[in-house]
């Protein structure tokens, strides 16, 4: 099939019209390639059977890619209207898995084959005509016209090996092999496995926005991470290794699974892999359009809870601490292997890229140095779920491409298959899929020492406190300063010689002031009555990444990525202490301190009067309290009898600052006139909060 | 009781010197006035009675306005600290007639009669002291240090008069007389009363800022009134004139009393006026320490209810439209009686400041022209319930003065009886009470055909509304511009030649871009879906005034007052039509506009996009619609179904603007591109919300 051989083009290199003939030739072999594909279907009645239950049926993915063409075409303004509304309507949604539910309330009319085959040639003449009509400028980025084409061809490569999955869970009779004929014939008993070792050094993932090739969001960005020695199986896990496990009874033993995995194995019934078929005590292997004798030297397809659960057997078996590689492993593995960029090859070095195969083939088949199918022939199952780099940004024409799948249930699959092409063959490629999902994936394992530090970085979806992260880290709104750079000044302002100095910041929200204060102080305790919110400062300190979300219009969302080194806070912060507790009932070691700050606490405390009775406790002669608050007590948390001011007492109105005068003149004397700050709150990218607190300050007596 | 003669003093004309000696002589005057008050009390254990079963005893009273004047000097800041902080809080609190549920509540431990007079002596050292210190600049004004004495002063003044309706209601045998013995002995048995004829005129109410004599602040600002002419009756309404009443069973007979007042007479099971006490077929007349034979020509001293029953019967009687005088007409007297002032007078011209007697005397003792007792004797009962001047504002040490009056429950009283001292006995002092009240009050009637326009002006409390109400006609607030005179400004840059043209407001809110647009265009039909919200604006056009309360801080309020004339609004208001209606649902009337705007509309009603898809029918050819928006619907209000944007459609984000030019386009072209207005609304003095709407202004096609 090297008529199809689908490459990504290169986005910098050569002029602007090679490029445009360049890409629309790469349009056109993948749009055959996508068409070809479906022709393994042998009658339309087919078309509207569902592979798998829980999945739409195949005449969806046959619609869904020229829709997803027009539907971002429109999105990006390349394309003044819809071409068939309804089309591009019932095409639009549905290509994951789907609910019970779901199906339950579906209801759809799907249209026939060949209405669906006229919208395809349709759109593609559509494409063809804004490939040779847009403006192209080299290099091509994200704003260029060109990324929404190039997003088109890549997600129809992606949908060219999902569909090619669906198609091998179809009826084999309803098929015929077509430009797929070419599987592999060859196979071997055993071929035993072994631990090569791997040199262990610093792993930089990611790609930087100017890469010459194509990449979906989450490839961009940067992240190092060290890879410790470790040693990795020469070969991906074959059949015949994998079949160990199941003579050991592996599927019934619950020792071997996760929880997940145990739940899925038993949910499923699940006695071997699900292309595996056992008749009479032998095993066949379903192909994409056939069944052939079990090859006991392909590599074992089976999903994440499956290969895990091998691991964990295995481990038992030969005592070693067995696991699938990291994300970062497997780089290391590329690293070592010198594997080459699909665009730098002339032949693939494996069975990648339709290049070789229309299957998967013996895993002694392609050798990279020591090892073997580092890239090609399956994915390759990691420990690691996926997320976005450190500065992850989404893509606008593609909002929900990435961050969906940012919830720690979703692991990486590295490597390609046989059927992966364009970016799905690139090194960056980095999928991910449901820990229970089947796809051409296989994997390979690795001995190591080092537990993997798995690191989730899901969005803060909380409402209030991804408005509070905005608040703390986000961008600045109607020209007024941060709350919490605000308070920064008035430190500097106002602490002398701060670097000696401790402070205690008693409602530090999600810490930006922390973090501002860590480079001025010699020790920061920064205290939050709310694990929700003082939990985003943690993972910041700990990760120094910080990710949420926010609401933009109705219903649509932002998503954020803040960054400790964007904001140049990540030198000091190990000065900070962040603690859970209540502000009210400080444990003894809270003392000592130099500075306090207490900023809108008041307004969330039972009793503020109480507290502001006591605070001194906490403070060294001579040392400072920062008071500062909106005075909007509600009464669902104080009742008005506890409020410092705001309220007629004996017929005349008490004003908060005057009750807090009362309170803090016995042990305090007042260092400065009473001000105020007033910061933005931003709730909405049309709504926003203007509060005011009134700041006042207090130097305790000696 | 001449060394008594309590004049309020002259607040601009003399020397600083000579005014600080007179307010100190005033402040003494009125300090002894009060003591003796309480000499009328014979024992100790009578403090302590309850002279109304729903008031304080007596010796709360004895207490209060001493404590007063240390609350309030402790409120602007002219005294460091309380005296006694436990007296200034239990005297603080209750003046008024109280419900049950308070008195049930009650649990005081009221202080010896001994304890509160060494108070009063130690506060009266204590003022006479700071009116010695004080600065002292003239003339004195809201803003001096002064105007807080003399409001203590006249505080006091109130309570002279108030508390010897109380001593009125203690059994005789617990008093004596002391220096009030100057009871009035005439009297005679008929006096016949007649209407006399007064000539209209216009009469302006209310005094300015830079008046010569103390006012509380609901006596200033300026009110012009048209009183047609009336007859007004000679005398005040004698005991004989009012016992015709009694004697025609007037007291039973329901059809003479409103219904206010039937309730208030069946409930008290009255019979006749609370100060008669009836004896074996005659009657005996309580007056302040003793009894007496019935005063047939005193006046007859009734509550508000009782005078109206009594001008119904009248009017009944006689057939002729009688009434009390309303505040204006009574005002009118003053002029056609040449009444002076009270600094004016050597002697005064009426039973008034304990000049004469300290009782009540016949209505035929004191003339003033054509009439008696146009002050004096006992205050007047008016139609008119009290409520502030447009213009009003509330004083900030006594911020509960007035406001609680202005409900339309409390009628004026005006003119002063025998008791009335210092700013009681002055033209411009205007005090009011529950309907249902007794002090020393009578009433003259008038012959009208005027029904006297009853004004209310009550305060808008209602939160939302209040908000919208400062957001339309308030301040300025974080220096941005209101939004609707920011649609004004897109009005004037968008309308050409609006004088000959027609608009349609469809979310008039309370009123102020209606009322802005009149001055520019033909007409202006302003419609809201709210009655609440609408209400404003129409009694703004009505009255030329809107009251409303909005947040200050904790349970504080602020009161405020807009007048249209201020505002330069009251030329072209008649050009408005504001109605209550649906925008959703206009009836057909609503066509043929010029211009039609719809500011945050979309998202307070539950079908935008049906809205938009037929808002063209209203609309002439040619003619704009200017449509902004926050987009921020609530599902509370519209199902995502309905709205315009902001949601996720077939995968694809689809924002307002685009969902809003899909509708329009067929109907429409756009006029600009659209564009962001960002204005504030204060929720309170330390919480405002900054919104921005998006505008996007549409031609209606030819």
């Amino acid at each position: 099939m090297k008529e199809f051989n689908i490459k990504t083009p290169h986005l910098i290199d050569g002029t602007p019209e090679e490029k445009r003939q360049e890409i629309l030739d790469y349009f056109h072999r993948t749009f055959d390639l996508d068409t070809e594909l479906y022709e393994t279907v042998k009658d339309d009645a087919t078309f509207y059977m569902r592979a798998d239950h829980l999945r739409h049926p195949i005449i969806f993915y046959y619609g869904h890619t020229s829709c997803f063409f027009i539907n971002k075409l429109v999105l990006a303004g390349l394309l003044p209207s819809h071409i068939n509304p309804s089309f591009e309507s019932i095409f639009a949604i549905g290509v994951d898995e789907m609910s019970w539910d779901d199906l339950n309330k579906e209801n759809y009319a799907w249209p026939s084959v060949s209405e669906v085959r006229e919208y395809r040639e349709v759109v593609r003449t559509t494409i063809a005509k804004l490939i040779e009509e847009l403006p192209l400028e080299l290099p091509i980025n994200w704003e260029s016209p060109f990324w929404t084409i190039i997003m088109g061809i890549e997600h129809q490569n992606i949908h060219i090996e999902t569909s090619s999955v669906l198609i091998r869970q179809l009826p084999v009779e309803k098929l015929q092999s077509g430009l797929f004929s070419n599987i592999c014939k060859e196979d071997e008993p055993v071929i035993a496995n072994e631990l090569v070792a791997v040199e262990g050094s610093e792993v930089n993932m990611g790609k930087p926005h100017n890469h010459p090739l194509y990449g979906w969001d989450l490839e961009y960005g940067s992240f190092l991470e060290t890879v410790d020695d470790f040693k990795a199986s020469k070969y991906l896990v074959s059949n015949a290794e994998f079949f160990e496990f199941i003579e050991n009874d592996g599927y019934k033993d619950k020792q071997w699974w996760t929880e997940e995995g145990w739940s899925w194995c038993t949910y499923k019934k699940a006695e071997h892999p699900q292309f595996w078929i056992k008749e009479n005590e032998t095993y066949k292997l379903r192909l994409m359009t056939e069944f052939v004798p079990m090859k006991w030297s392909f590599p074992a397809e089976i999903n994440y809870l499956e290969a895990k659960a091998f691991c964990n057997w295995k481990s038992a078996k030969t005592g070693k601490k067995l696991r699938m590689p990291t994300e970062s492993e497997w780089y290391r593995l590329v690293e070592v292997s010198q594997v080459k960029e699909a665009t730098d090859w002339d032949v693939a070095p494996g069975n990648i890229n339709l290049e070789h195969y229309s299957s998967s083939c013996p895993v002694n088949t392609f050798s990279f140095g020591d090892f073997y199918d580092v890239i090609g022939n399956v994915w390759q199952w990691t420990e690691t779920p996926i997320t976005g780099y450190p500065g992850f940004k989404v893509h606008p024409l593609y909002d929900d491409f990435s961050t969906p799948t940012f919830d720690g249930k979703h692991n990486i699959i590295k490597g390609g298959s046989w059927i992966s092409t364009g970016n799905e063959a690139t090194l960056h490629a980095r999928y991910s899929f449901r820990r229970h999902f089947y796809q051409h994936v296989g994997f390979r394992y690795v001995e190591s020492n080092h537990e993997p530090d798995i690191r989730v970085d899901s969005y803060v979806t909380d409402e209030e406190v991804a408005i509070s992260c905005e608040q703390n880290y986000g961008e600045s709104y109607l020209g007024m300063s941060k709350l919490p750079l605000q308070v920064l000044d008035i430190l500097k302002k106002y602490v002398e010689n701060s670097s000696g100095k401790r402070l205690l910041d008693l409602n530090c929200d999600t810490g930006r002031l922390a973090f501002e204060a860590a480079s001025h102080f010699k020790e920061v305790t920064a205290i939050d009555t709310s694990a929700r919110f003082i939990q985003p400062a943690i993972e910041l300190q700990k990760n120094g990444l910080l990710r949420y979300v926010i609401k933009d219009e109705g219903e649509l969302s932002i998503f954020k990525d803040v960054l400790l080194k964007d904001l140049k806070l990540n030198d000091n912060h190990s000065r900070i202490q962040f603690m859970q507790d209540d502000a009210t009932k400080l444990k003894d070691r809270y003392t000592n301190y130099d500075v306090i700050v207490a900023m809108n606490l008041l307004e969330e405390i039972r009793k503020p009067k109480e507290f502001l009775s006591k605070i001194h406790q906490r403070l060294n002669a001579d040392g400072l309290l920062i008071l500062g608050s909106t005075y909007e007590y509600k009464e669902s948390v104080s009742q008005i009898d506890n409020w410092i001011g705001g309220f007629k007492k004996d017929g005349e109105p008490i004003r908060s600052i005057d009750g807090i005068s009362q309170v803090l003149s016995e042990h305090f004397t007042q260092e400065s006139n009473p001000f105020n700050l007033t910061y933005p709150v931003r709730k909405s990218s049309r709504h926003f909060e203007v509060m005011s607190s009134e700041v006042s300050i207090w130097r305790r007596k000696m």
